[in-house]
């Protein structure tokens, strides 16, 4: 019989790294890794807020195997056991099936996983904290998401539709999933805003073990069996590293929530932000009365809405009379780009991998 | 009785190091020494010009002490003996005085000299030979100076009135100099340009040594005295070495030429450019289709009218989206400006100054 609070784990998903903050991103510092100029870096709050929430004990990083080295020395305090390492990246279903692995073999088919990209910046964490503990407290009946109340008709992100609101005590919702919807055209975005039924998925996800193991017999059944394997096996890494280059990449979302059912979401705005790209950061680092975001010692003179970044062991940077520009300077590379064209930086990302600048990605 | 042709020596000066160009320019590398991706320095451009005129033996710099040796680096070919050390800067009067006692000392009183700075771009190097050849020619009877015939309002530079032509064969002009003029306000080069008269000094001028030393004796009698002396002395260097620090800090323009009587000036057109801030740079290097100069490997990408230039072990240059900016990184120092705003670099450079960065200066 579950207790009243189960042991819950917060699996932080944290492959990925992405180009958009090139230069400051790379394979080898994945953007979960990077701080902008705070003390500690998106992953570290991310750990730092599951912690928090489920005590560091239970707070696992899933990380793609290169980069473990790295997750482990920017988060020191984590058990090492905590870091599960994937073999090679397989997208989120996977990785979170590892987490449901590692949460049953500790605490058996009931504990509940809090699948949670390490990427996204929570501005509002007594909000965000909350909610997701409702998240974890629903959990134990089914799969729970938050999904974040859309503030603009971004095309970036998937949608959420709001079905039935559940009978449930306190101000926080609970609403049956409607549906999932792929990243829209414009319009379909500002219709889905101007509805109020829509929510952005944020990748977070809430279930038990079981639940999920359950989930990838059925939708996924060779990533199934091998979590079954992985479980019951003297030694699951073994088993992860057999099989693990076998596993479907497909995402959580695709591979199991689309299809699954009785959903529920819980709705919330706690100041979140995927940091999609560097005209993001003003959203994470409060700008100055001009609008301006200096971080790392770079000199700004006479600039409006700009973003200047000197990362550790840049050239000095000097940026003076320009507006809503975005100039990232590490100790190898220069990027200059206007805000509003900040998504094209894997352009240059590009351009540096066609001239043979495979040290700079 | 002189020759035809006089012996002649080009006066190269090549002191002065600036901050416009900052962070290419430094006191260590001063604008001089740089090519703005060419194969050879704007120095040693002047330097091979010079030599094509007066040859390479009678080629003289007259540079900083501190600059010598990365002068004599830069132009390995040149003499050594013809690299002229100033103990420490004095202005170009004291500096066109040491080149008129290595002339006189090598080749007697009659030799002219003819004091270039080193730093100007020079687009028609025929025209401008012909225009120097008439200046030497010009300058066994007077004090010579070629204007350059103004291409816009130019409130950055003094101006040289023309007065009356004088008879001569063939098409290019000398006139008798009506007088100099401080740099104008806007207002007044606009009419110094439409109405013809006036010129650019480009602070080249042509006289005897003779004539150098007279004029000194009698408009800086210090420096008269210590020229006099170095010119008999059988160590000319000791002379200069003891005397240097007590010569006037003084430009031969305000110093000597606005005061001497029967100057003449040949007007000229010929490409001539003083690279004052980053935004003449598309006068020096022809820009591309979308009015863009992009220098050392830098990667531009759908910009217009922009300078990026990537100097020697710079990080990797990424630019995209850009309007008439101004990006210059070096190993140490990232510069984005404004194309119209480029003046303005001294405020960086200030900044850099302010915050203990002499290792940029």
């Amino acid at each position: 019989m579950p207790s009243k609070e189960p042991t819950a784990f917060a699996v932080i998903l944290g492959g990925g790294s992405g180009t958009r903050l090139w230069p400051a991103s790379r394979r080898a510092r994945p953007k979960q890794l990077l701080s902008f100029g705070a003390s500690e870096s998106l992953l570290g709050a991310a750990v730092r807020r599951g912690a928090a929430l489920v005590g560091l004990e239970n707070t696992l990083i899933v990380t793609a195997a290169d980069q473990a080295a790295a997750v482990r020395a920017a988060i020191p305090d984590l058990p090492a056991a905590n870091i599960v390492a994937e073999p090679m990246p397989r997208n989120t279903a996977a990785a979170v099936g590892l987490g449901a692995v590692v949460a049953q073999r500790r605490a058996g088919p009931d504990a509940v996983i809090a699948a949670l990209p390490a990427d996204p910046f929570i501005g509002d964490e007594a909000t965000f904290a909350r909610l997701v503990r409702l998240a974890i407290a629903e959990a134990r009946e089914t799969i729970v998401t938050i999904g974040v109340m859309p503030t603009h008709p971004e095309t970036g992100f998937g949608y959420i539709r709001q079905g039935t609101r559940l009978a449930r005590p306190g101000t926080d919702a609970v609403h049956d999933v409607g549906g999932f919807y792929e990243k829209p055209d414009r319009a379909t975005a500002e219709r889905y805003v101007s509805s109020g039924e829509y929510l952005w998925n944020s990748g977070m996800f809430f279930l038990t073990a079981r639940r999920m193991l359950d989930e990838a017999r059925r939708h996924l059944p060779s990533l199934g069996a091998l979590l079954d394997e992985a479980v019951s096996a003297r030694d699951a890494d073994a088993v992860v590293a057999a099989g693990y280059a076998d596993a479907p990449s497909i995402s959580i979302d695709h591979g199991i929530m689309e299809k699954a059912a009785g959903l529920r979401v819980v709705p919330g705005a706690f100041g979140w932000n995927d940091v999609g790209s560097w005209a993001a950061l003003p959203a994470l680092r409060a700008p100055d009365a001009r609008g301006n975001v200096v971080i790392g010692g770079a000199t700004l003179i006479d600039g409006d809405g700009s973003i200047v970044m000197a990362d550790e062991g840049a050239p000095y940077v000097g940026v003076l009379g320009v507006r809503d520009l975005v100039v990232v300077v590490t100790k190898d590379a220069v990027l200059v780009i206007p805000k509003d064209r900040a998504q094209d930086v894997r352009r240059i990302v590009e351009a540096a991998k066609q001239s043979g600048r495979d040290d700079l990605l």
